[in-house]
């Protein structure tokens, strides 16, 4: 074993500045830009030397750039719902009220739309009251919406209103948005701190190893697949067929499964599989129906997306594959499969995306949310901007937003978490 | 205020019993044959008398007509899932095993059909092990099917098998199932104890107030309302559609809706009504979502059965049309009218009712189910057969299963519980 | 088995009432008051006839006493906590608001105190963003307190605010206040409709099945149940001893003994128990723990209190016998018991009384004070005082304070309950 | 910003390995013993250069040390309870059976004293069946005691058995106790891989970031801080004081605190706090009763030991003080004072550890129980031994026992987690 690790050079993730941070910090404790976290913390001395990306360490910093007493911030939720999103307002409200002392905090409602005088509904002040007890219900109390906004006149609002700082909770799309924002209000010379926090109940960020809101739906999918399971089992030939969210990575599938162990089959978006064959899925599901008796099926909903071939989609006239739906296409598939291999099967199909990301945010969540929130707003009181904080080797860091939405995660199949699902289901690792 | 109650007539609902009850009773407490329950226990000094059904307690007695060491007790789960299965089974079996010291109890696989030999599975020996944690899961250990069995052939395995006591756990076909297997037995002169426990989580079942598995349906549908509210509340002009169970009754759908306080429209069996007109349904709902910007809708599965008309269903290619799903269709028509009315809505349709009926009993329904069980065996034991138990005021009560399987229980559109619904939505009465 | 019921000579139970209702009601059904129902109502052939109390069934009435334009209610509540409190005060203003359209609804605060101007705060107006979510929490928004008021003092501030109707929610202490309340103002000829709900965590109120709360008791004490008996089986010779409520009735201990099915001993305070002696519980514990090596015992607070003796209270200087702490003595004997017997014990005693009782009503606490609280109002607004709502045989119904005050429930030693509760511990009628 | 890491100089932490590993392993990836991970990886480039540990990666190795068809393993779990020891031992069963096939796996029986022969109960050979559900419960079905054994005896007896790997769970004295095991049979020439899972409800392990059960831990605790706060809310100046979990270190109440965000003082054992004076913690109580007349306080029950004086100790008669109870101490002064202080309080002390521990655990420490299981016998397979996996930097790795036990983890003042207790209480930093 060596006793030094090698010369290893590393690129910095430049976070841009607003201007100098002349104001003292009120917060008791701060962390300095020059402590930094890279990307890759495994060391094997028998790999060469290679440039590697390092990151700044979020947290509150001695000075910052933006007087309390003249700050004025916004916050926007945009996208589907996620656990979480009020534990995130809350929090942002709560730092940016009592602990720095800012003198408003407005509530965009409806997404981006929000930010347009015309099409969006009057913010809402944000008050103690107001927050008070959100944090316990699931949704979003600014309301969501998809899509964009007119990038100019969300400006010419922001600046209207005298909004300094505007925290974006969202996913890529959002992120990508706040960018421009930030582009457009530097364009115009006006100091806007743009800071993102990412939000996607998939899971499949960049640059951050949880993002809050998928602990809570792994619980929430752990319970529907412990029913799934009692409805498989309490009849002959039972398979139970649970959709769940994970467009291209399927980390909700994986953590509810390793965390129910009541799965048998896992698809994710990130493993390609075969339904025909001698080593199709479709083989192996019987195999396990002839000696169990049961199964219970997890399927993302990004899976087996390549099954919807042009052929396919030309031949069928079946709503389920023009639809792209993996489930329902699932559920026909297995259908007609053991109707032609003559054993009766008793199919039940759940979906319970809805019930799910509609959640209060868990214990875990809540804590993970709380620390979002807190960091974000260090960064923008700093006067830094378009970043999105990430979290890495549990470590929350400043992510720049072209960097972070220039990249996806996904579960790599030679990963401990896939690892996790092979062991907990006994499924082999590849239908081909 | 009188001082007196008119006398009046009642008719006895007779229960069959096999024979002489000469051994003594292991318990230590009993109920006489000759206490009664009436139907009707409201007073109506203005109304005139009439002749009125009057039921037995149940309750231990104190002699029994088996001699529990000779005697061998057979258990079948029948039809849909439903919270509670394995809290009754459990009960049985302790009670059986541990207050009578009856000699073997079998758990019969898979429905009817377990009580087949040639097509059903070897039935399981129940034990204290076995049963040891059962009620802290949903399903039915024995496992369950749909469908009827060869009565001729169940006789003759129970006689085989010197099964003297059976018990079903399931719904009106379930019931008369086990009244044919009685008539069949008593033509043979082989004294079989036939005693059922209804089972529907739509309690719809006549001279039961609140069948097992009903409040956990509640609980776990108030839930799935919650988030719902969430879904619809997040975004403009959201509207949240969950289906539940009750295809006769909609007893599950009014108590999530009272519980949860979340519902702005309950659409039930009991309640016809009209989609189309400036009364109807789709016209209430437009003015909510022009109000409010939001609305959650529950509806019974059988609700609104005669919008299927032959018309529609002849004009109309759409399967969720043909398949007769009122959750599905509501949903379609919901989209088009929003769409003819030009106003965009967001729609979340949610049908949880395999989520619902797989999970364990709560602890209101382990308690029921406690008792539904006992009460059972109490009268098994006595030798009565070819009855269910009831509950009824509050007290368990002994049905003659013809009796039972007449008549259907639904919610009276000038019942209390109604009336709850529409104080909680504030949904007018009617939509015509 | 007779074809009649005896003649029946029955005691009305009568209910003070205002005035005249010469209101049209807006409520679209109604109930009249010449509908009883009786307090028993099993029928018993052999038993000779003798008087019983009947009851005026709860509900909207065809006309009110008060005009609602011109009428303002209030509420309070009082005592200790108990789920479903805000659900009631939630439904009380919901159906005052928007179904009777009543002129103002005060909430007074901190319990009787509150209608003390000087001693209390100020009451708070109740509007519908008020109530909005208070039903998903425990607790009480009004605050609540110990103790009484001065009842003329209170009188004079509820006639200076034009307070036409109070709804009292408490115990029986509570109740016999609003007794006085209605009295006193009934002799200044101000017109006050005085409506209780009976509030009872313990679930000891005569004519009144089960009161609101009791059931998530029952509920949240299985959940600790449970975890006690997984402390009691991880060890070897485990005794997990829970105290619950229950003063001068066993109910919520023996719900929770039934629910969870993992209770071996319950002591209540209907069963009086020796701790010496070859037939006393220390002797059946040891019984136990030689035999199975672990166990768990339920005690509710009321139980042995025979035990502190006063003999026992002048020898022994422990605090825990001075304080009659039933739970905390029973641990010391249990200790001091198997020492001197020579067998190691692991002990884990476990009191969870505040983190039951403040929890949010369950779905059946929440459906129950639904209905408590609209029934409640229906007769104030009817003009009917002086009485509280009762719940029996499964309906709802108008008490007299003074009857329901004179009177307390327990739990007969011969009731299924107790029986119930034999069958799932396994453990002997007495220990004596 | 630098664009290379300085040279940095590393110190090895060496796993004992028993031989050469020349079996191929059946499982289908590996992980190499090269890859290492840095204690330190956040970069400053203003520090110096310094001697840093580095660990090996946990996870499969490509060769293994026994060969699976003669090999057996043990499991054992000693100390108090804590959520997810049962899917710690079902992980490593199903691991062991189905991926390495080897011949047997027992587990010993209650603790450390199961490893002897005479003093233990005889061990079970765990099954599928056995293991089948006991993942949704809390305890152990291996049952669990304190205390040492003999451990030449212990060695015996594995060797005896020919048991080749033990599995130990259990704290900082139960690991110790593993490294005496492991050095014993070596000295006996009998190769014997211990391999430990860290377990501790306080998460004070070093080297491991969170130990299983800590989340599930925080959550039951954060719901019954929720119900602290409704009581504290309910009554007028109600203190609401929950002892929780943490001898040496305050993580439960930490992360109880900041996830339900209930609490207004949270007191810890890594910070001191004075009582009286006009800094102390009861004049900032005191002023926070008057200012919004409520409080919820969370303790620690390692906290505050300092205030158990020897001077304290002679005067005080009080049983709370000499059991050095800082819970009940706490209550008693808060008392104390607020009487001389003339302001009436409402005090609730709620002690709920006995059912914090015993939970289930939940969905995330599923996980991690499933992950610490799986890398503990892959390290085992591989003939290491002496170790224990530890969890940094959201990566499982190899520790020796050694190490691990020479060090203790803390909450930081400065560290991020504290501060977020600071935000979510809004209490000062110290007390002084």
């Amino acid at each position: 074993m060596p006793s030094f690790i090698k010369f290893k050079s590393i690129k910095a993730t430049n976070i841009t500045v607003l201007g100098e941070a002349k104001f003292e910090s009120p917060i008791g404790h701060s962390i300095s830009d020059r402590l930094l976290i890279p990307e890759n913390i495994v060391i094997d001395p028998a790999s060469t030397a290679k440039e590697e990306l390092v990151f700044e360490l979020a947290g509150p910093r001695s000075a910052q750039f933006f007087d309390p007493k003249h700050t004025r911030a916004g916050i926007v939720t945009c996208g589907g719902l996620c656990p979480g999103l009020n534990n995130v307002i809350r929090s942002l409200f709560l730092e940016l009220h009592y602990a720095y002392g800012v003198k408003e905090v407005l509530g965009f409602r409806g997404g981006y739309q929000g930010l347009d005088p015309v099409k969006g509904k009057e913010p809402v002040v944000l008050t103690p009251e107001f927050v008070n007890k959100i944090h316990k219900e699931g949704g979003t109390v600014l309301g969501t919406s998809r899509g964009p906004v007119d990038i100019r006149i969300a400006v010419d609002n922001l600046i209207k209103r005298e909004v300094n700082i505007i925290f974006t909770l969202g996913g890529d799309g959002t992120q990508r948005g706040g960018n421009e924002l930030f582009q457009e209000a530097k364009k115009r010379g006006y100091p806007l701190a743009v800071v993102g926090v990412p939000k996607t109940i998939d899971n499949d960020v960049a640059f951050v190893t949880r993002t809050f809101g998928y602990l809570t739906a792994v619980a929430e999918a752990s319970k529907v697949l412990s029913n799934a399971h009692n409805e498989a089992l309490s009849v002959e030939n039972g398979i139970a067929l649970v959709k769940l969210m994970g467009r291209n990575a399927g980390f909700v599938a994986a953590g509810a499964t390793v965390a129910s162990q009541d799965v048998n089959f896992a698809l994710l978006p990130e493993v390609p599989f075969k339904l025909e064959g001698p080593n199709g899925f479709l083989a192996a599901l019987k195999e396990l129906i002839i000696t169990r008796s049961h199964a219970v099926i997890v399927v993302a909903e990004g899976a087996g997306q390549d099954l919807f071939t042009a052929d396919k989609l030309k031949q069928d006239d079946s709503g389920n594959i023009k639809a792209k739906d993996i489930g329902l296409f699932l559920r026909d598939c297995i259908e007609k499969y053991f109707k032609s291999e003559n054993i009766p099967v008793v199919m039940r199909y759940i979906d319970p995306s809805y019930i799910v990301r509609s959640s209060a945010a868990n214990s875990e969540d809540a804590i993970l949310c709380d620390m979002f929130a807190r960091n974000a707003l260090h960064a923008a009181m700093a006067g830094k901007t378009g970043l999105v904080i990430g979290y890495m080797h549990d470590r929350f860091i400043h992510v720049p937003i072209e960097l972070l939405t220039s990249r996806k995660k996904s579960m790599e199949p030679d990963s401990f978490q896939w690892k996790s699902v092979l062991s907990s289901t006994g499924q082999v690792a590849q239908f081909e």
